[in-house]
């Protein structure tokens, strides 16, 4: 390709905002460009990555017997009630009407679709197991669209359903979609990448893993033992909360008027938040009503795990006043059939200072068992440094991940809904188990980019670069220069070389800068002053030095690095 | 892939219903899987199919410099309103509203796209002209959807757009451009594709091109002369109307009572229908207005003519009483601003019978220029046997077609709506020049499985076959048989060919009916009788004989009947 044609333009000014590094260097070096919030076109560059992505996920898949299909974008609304959906997924769906007045919703995933494809197609227990997946366009109305490319409401996405006749058959398969994933991040050349387990969220199901980039980008919280390896999102992991060695005190009420804060209460009887529980107050948007968590004050809820306990949708809540719940001075208590109430682990030993669930007043001394009966769960956030769940000796760092691939064992939550039965060898019917396995290619993209990138620009592994080589001529005025520089070109794209060619008449400056920032692997350049040797200067993206090779030499030092990239 | 695991069934039985053979074929043969009205899955052997047509493509645009990119399916209203087609386009167009209420639309064509992207991202005539395309979903909500993947909602697309600086440049690259499509229908199997001159429709421009499949399936009617090869769309073909040798009358008021219809008329008159003129009426949707054709009794109204003429979108309609249509007698007349009238040449030569605008009356000896001055427009469908009207001298025939492709020379109409302009030679600003170019892939398949299929199934040429070969072990119960097809299997794979293994353990009758009915290039049986010999059976679908070959020299031969059918 030469670059004098290429679409898209390399913006040497930065920008004015903060900016992920992925976002602003897919920008400036002409690889993406945004029509709206959340919604981009691919330029020329990021249509190769993209190719070579969906090339080395479809080897991979197609190495584990899977069969590539392609789902609509656009499905009935119907499919989506069979399973339920179409009411529990809120705002995230897009939906529309047809010209007909019929409802339509466009896939954020297609779980309806596989089993919609495999019903009364897959007959028999012999026709299992097997695996569909597409390479296909997504939309997600997401709320906080960010980052570029990491968060979009629009993305390609390989989306994967395996079937099966048993839980060992699926875990089986698991297992071996697993290294599929891992092998897959490894040739993109994604290198901080860990699976975790993790929340299934509007998916369903059992167990499942998703694969993090850890990176600052990332929102997602970690939980990693430095001992025993044991990995987690923050959503999932257990939380092991250091005793209280606090002295049985007896019960007594304290006013504390209109100190309503841990913070006030904790100076006005000269504690530590550790000594106090406090309620944390959501809503339950389906269920309306007030769900209540009570933890120790030093701690924060994990909403991910509140969130599964409710068995609904909650979002944080302002008390209203007149209510059974005394904004400020909330304590355990049996409430109403309108509260829901939840106390976590922390608070199992030790005693506290609670609300009294009167205006102005709290306990001190309040011991969970002797004052008040409950049942324990584990709703608090994982925090650096605490005893790891899994060995209890090692201690957890917690690091931000973005995460770029997640896998599902789905059970038969799908198939049951949707009443997808098959014959078993003795004729009878049976819910067949499902997985499914999902990687966001244009947020791989990103985050290579992430990752892979430094002060001056983007820096593509080989496997996914949009050209290998970045051949730089300075001085094309030079008819000599030029004339070489062309022909060394088409002998590269001759022998199968992938070559961006810098063909503009621009200073050297411009050239070299625009060669850093596109992250092209190898960058060879052509001066008057190399030529006068007969040799060209071979420098690889990343590296300090810069090498001078005979021009004859050139074709076999490429092939090694390449060969050497790609291992 | 082993037919034991592959997704999709066999359906032996045929529909009720009279159905298109592509249709039932691809059902039947398990190729796609209807969701709802106009909406598909595909199934593994379909999805081989649509990457092979979309390498040969991607390998034809890129041999005339395309650049590959992705325009989101999603985009925001904004975008189409700045080129006018959100009022424009109709209900054809699927739009939405966004979590925030924000208008969306899907796009069913990218012109606005490709704008964007290149708007502001190419500034000087010195990166013109280039050509960018993408593959991509695209929704349309078709009125009706119909024959399987001959027309959806849902499909995929190429489409493509170029950039120029001159009118020369633009009709230089659409010659190009002319020619590779004519390849792409040609590696992609097509056989009987023809380019036409046609009516632009939505997308505006002067000069395009459909890309026809002369095929009984069709809806479109292609005019194609006997003689000088002349071809065009009737939508557009100029109609040259046999004269009328009919002598001159004078004027005069004739009864005519409750007889309206040109039929009863004649009968009552005893005249021929080519003695009469018939006013047809449509409305005019948004300019609320009657639009009235005058043509020869024995001629059909081109709508597509018609609405070029009247500036808007028109639909046939009763005329309400009491207005001043008097219907079952409207003559030629000058009207109120309300109704607009359009006269045919045909009605040039001779004298008619036509209405009197008044209640139960007709004139005979009606003579336009005469009786009555109005401007004649080229209102026609042309017919069979009519003249050619560009040699004059061959006659045209009517032909069926589906259009599989269709190339526009847009100018300037979207650079200019949305504002895009760079700079020339001298610095100065100037619109850019666009052509665009299209193929629905979905549809391709479609055609190509039309046209070559027999009363068995499907025919596929070997350049898009889901597999080339159909290998067919007949008792695989017999554990030689078995051994020996498993390391064919094996054998071929591992020397790269295409090959679908029929290893079930099923009837002769149920594996070749099956085979026909898929449609794969090769058949190679093993059976008991065959291996005796150390041979195996060679069919190619279509042929009538099969061959014994030798086993050793299957590879060998397989490959000349690869070279020869690709040739």
């Amino acid at each position: 390709m030469k670059i004098s044609k290429l679409l898209g333009e390399r913006i040497e000014s930065k920008p004015t905002k903060s900016m992920a590094r992925s976002h602003e260097y897919l920008l400036r070096a002409g690889y993406i460009k945004q029509m709206c919030n959340g919604i981009f076109s691919l330029l020329p560059p990021a249509v190769r990555v993209q190719r070579k992505i969906e090339k080395i996920i479809r080897e991979e898949l197609n190495k584990v017997d899977g069969q590539e299909v392609l789902f609509p974008v656009m499905m009935p609304k119907e499919l989506w009630e069979e399973s339920g959906r179409y009411t529990s997924i809120g705002q995230e769906m897009f939906r529309l009407k047809d010209r007909t007045g019929h409802d339509m919703v466009l896939g954020m995933t297609h779980e309806e679709a596989a089993i919609h494809i495999a019903k009364n197609t897959v007959k028999s227990y012999d026709q299992l197991p097997f695996m569909i997946y597409q390479i296909q366009t997504k939309l997600r109305d997401e709320a906080r669209a960010r980052a570029g490319l990491i968060r979009t409401r629009e993305f390609t996405m390989k989306d994967a359903y395996s079937f099966h006749n048993s839980y060992e058959d699926l875990q089986d398969y698991y297992n071996k979609m697993h290294d599929v994933y891992e092998r897959i991040f490894k040739r993109i050349g994604m290198k901080n990448v860990v699976s975790v387990k993790s929340d299934s969220g509007m998916m369903g199901g059992s167990i499942n893993h998703e694969f993090m980039l850890l990176n600052p980008i990332g929102e997602d919280s970690i939980v990693i033992c430095d001992k025993c390896g044991y990995r987690a999102n923050n959503e999932v992991a257990t939380a092991i909360i250091p005793k209280n060695e606090i002295e049985t005190q007896e019960l007594s009420e304290v006013y504390t008027g209109e100190k309503h804060s841990i913070e006030e209460v904790c100076e006005q009887l000269n504690i530590k938040s550790k000594q106090t529980c406090k309620a944390v107050c959501y809503y339950a948007v389906n269920l309306k009503k007030y769900v209540v968590a009570f933890i120790r004050g030093d701690l924060q809820v994990n909403e991910t795990k509140l969130r599964n306990l409710a068995k609904d949708e909650i979002v944080p809540v302002e008390i209203e006043e007149g209510c059974e719940l005394i904004a400020g001075n909330i304590g355990p208590k049996v409430f109403s059939e309108n509260v829901l109430t939840f106390y976590d682990a922390s608070l199992k030993d030790g005693c506290f200072v609670v609300g009294a669930n009167k205006n102005g007043y709290h306990f001190k001394g309040f011991t969970f068992g002797r004052d008040f009966d409950v049942e324990f769960n584990d709703i608090a956030k994982v925090e650096d440094g605490q005893i790891c769940p899994n060995c209890k000796e090692g201690h957890v760092i917690i690091s931000k991940g973005v995460e770029v691939g997640q896998i599902f064992q789905l059970d038969t939550k799908y198939t049951k809904s949707m009443n997808m039965t098959i014959h078993n060898k003795n004729g009878e019917l049976f819910y067949p188990i499902m997985g499914c396995y999902g990687i966001g290619i244009g947020r791989a993209i990103a985050c290579v980019a992430e990752e892979s990138s430094d002060d001056l620009g983007l820096k593509w592994p080989i496997s996914i670069a949009p050209w290998q080589v970045y051949l730089c001529p300075l001085r094309v005025d030079d008819e000599n220069i030029k004339k070489q520089a062309d022909a060394l070109y088409e002998k590269l794209l001759a022998d199968g070389f992938e070559v961006l060619y810098d063909d503009r008449n621009a200073s050297a400056g411009i050239k070299l800068t625009d060669s850093e920032l596109m992250g092209i692997p190898i960058r060879v350049v052509i001066s008057p002053r190399t030529l006068k040797e007969d040799k060209v200067e071979i420098k690889i993206r990343g590296e300090q030095e810069a090498s001078l090779i005979e021009l004859k030499n050139l074709e076999e030092k490429l092939k090694e690095i390449i060969e050497k990239e790609k291992s």
